[in-house]
């Protein structure tokens, strides 16, 4: 074993508190307290989610922005990023810096009106450019509109039983009689879009986007069952004319049914995080690495499913490197399960302590505690 | 690097939560999760208050009872310890097992009238068993009266200007005129008294017992500075007559004054801590050993006032043994100073937690912590 250490650092955001990128600075900051010269590789993770595209630029690539339009329909200026992949240029987008659930200007619409019209019109303008490889980050969304709002914008024509054009969003799909798919962007059919989601909730039904996700966005529980139906109405003839069945793929449901239009146009659903892993380079950074500090704001039995502490942990087994847990806070009841997964579960605080001053001390707390677990280290290892 | 290593488990209590020898057994269930066969050698600490009797027999010793007096004088069994020492057999004494704050009984008495008569006579009751070594553990006590009572359980006698033996309490040595020693004990002379305490007040001033221990065991703010004059009176007589000036050593107003009345009968004052890790044995534990690990109920700028986790610190020092803490919490104010002296500063909270659950949960906050240190431990040896 050689004395310092080579360490990858990749964490997830500590959600309502610091980003992937600051997470990960003030872990090194900790371990640097121990071994001023260390290597450290840090590999700020993320999931999809928001915090997604700032994570990736953070190892690298570029920030673009782009005029489009929001949930409600006002002009939004967007980001987004394009990296060099082995593959190609990539272009990454995070639906949350178009139709964000946190926006005041989109939420001040009603659910009904908002659509991910934004959404296409930036897929549209980056194939302009050229680009024909998306990864597509969904959540945090304000949307239910099935992702009808991105496929108008990407040429699909939705018209009322008149053959006049509807509006591409719950309410507007009440009129819809016919789907035409004959104008749709001929160019997404020589494009690569990956779906990052971690989601798998089908597009209607009991565990579909507007039973699940609708309520937080605004949804009446009164209008659940009006607007699911008005959504699989919509999803059947969409899928009729596409000749493509996705509304019962597990994912479908992401982001208020954006995940059902963007299979309908080719898209392959894939585990955000093991994506977010690809494109920073984690296995890369495992490589010849001694330990592997991972963490997220809260970790408890959901993170078992693949979210980002388990897809590294997964990826540094296979490099044969341990990996240590530091998370905001542990829930106990998940800890026999995570013990199989990491070399020693950690969190924050240094003493009984209310969450918004562990948040509020985040930064300084993980500096801490990442000392001790070096101090730690350092003691066994030598 | 043997594996599993070999480790001392040498915690203080957890104050209010769990005893020495229950934190220590909380910690073993978690390293043994890790480790089911490792050799775990067990060295619960104290630092000479309360429940240092219980962590010493935990190590060996028989326990004794012996029917005394409280503070308050009514009847009282009073728990001691015989331990075999290289230098002979040894008396632990706990003198809240006599006059402790926590007794009821005891303190339905105003402190004036309250006396460390009790603790007098356990010694001479061990005295008439033979014994001739005690340690005489200080802190938790309800009584101010200088150790007047237990001087005069010894053979002391206070009397006043007629003659009459006053109450060796602060209410009788108000008409305290004169001292004889001629009548103490012979045996003390030929005995060996270690005074265990951890706090270095004189007797009396502005820093003494009454000023800084009187308020939180009853004494009004408006009678300090008289029951303050008292006893500086009454040791002023004590000293002379003894020939021996203790009233301004460091650590006299331990124990409401005990402490100056059992240096007046030669004892030596030493820290608490240092005294218990001789007599369970910690040098000896400690070689070989890989690893230790201490902790306390709560860790702050107090504990490097050689605490016992400090202690068991320098001694592994010695030993070439990396210490780790691991406490119910950790000031983080003094953390750069604690980290001097530990491979590691780690508290229990899994996440925010009030005080109250924190202190419920602690021997299973304890035992995952455990765990958690030793995985990261096996990593990092491996």
């Amino acid at each position: 074993m050689s004395l310092p250490p080579v360490i990858v650092v990749a964490p997830d955001k500590f959600k309502g508190s610091l980003t992937a990128p600051a997470v990960a600075a003030a872990i090194e900051q900790g371990l640097r307290r121990v071994w001023p010269d260390a290597e450290i590789r840090a590999c700020p993770m993320a999931d999809g989610g928001d915090g997604t595209l700032d994570t990736i630029l953070s190892r690298g690539g570029a920030r673009g922005l782009r005029e489009v339009s929001g949930a409600s329909g006002a002009t939004l200026i967007a980001a987004y990023g394009i990296v060099d992949a082995p593959e190609g240029r990539t272009a990454v987008i995070e639906i949350a810096q178009v139709v964000a659930l946190i926006d005041p200007v989109g939420t001040a619409t009603p659910v009904e009106r908002r659509t991910t019209r934004g959404v296409g019109l930036l897929i549209r303008a980056l194939l302009d450019d050229g680009i024909r490889r998306f990864l597509v980050g969904l959540g945090g969304s304000s949307t239910n509109d099935g992702g009808a709002g991105m496929l108008a914008a990407l040429g699909m024509r939705f018209v009322d039983a008149g053959g006049r054009d509807v509006a591409p969003t719950p309410e507007g799909l009440c009129e819809l009689a016919r789907v035409d798919a004959a104008t749709i962007d001929q160019r997404l059919a020589q494009s690569d879009i990956t779906i990052m989601s971690d989601v798998d909730n089908p597009l209607c039904g009991a565990h579909g986007a507007t039973a699940i996700f609708g309520p937080q966005k605004g949804v009446r529980a009164a209008d659940v069952a009006h607007i699911d139906a008005t959504l699989a109405r919509y999803a059947g003839m969409v899928e009729i004319e596409m000749a493509r069945s996705t509304a019962q793929t597990a994912g479908a449901g992401a982001a208020g049914g954006l995940g059902f239009a963007l299979l309908q146009v080719g898209g392959r659903l894939r585990s955000g995080a093991d994506v977010v892993a690809e494109v920073v380079g984690l296995d890369r950074a495992l490589r010849g690495a001694d330990w592997a500090i991972v963490g997220e704001g809260r970790t408890d039995a959901q993170t078992l499913l693949r979210k980002a502490p388990i897809v590294v942990a997964e990826r540094a087994r296979a490099a044969n490197v341990p990996v240590t847990l530091l998370s905001g806070a542990i829930d106990t009841a998940a800890l026999p399960e995570l013990n199989h997964h990491f070399s020693g579960c950690f969190a924050l605080p240094a003493g009984p302590v209310r969450q918004d001053e562990s948040i509020a001390l985040a930064a300084v707390l993980l500096a801490d505690r990442a000392e001790a677990l070096a101090r730690l280290w350092a003691a066994a290892a030598t």
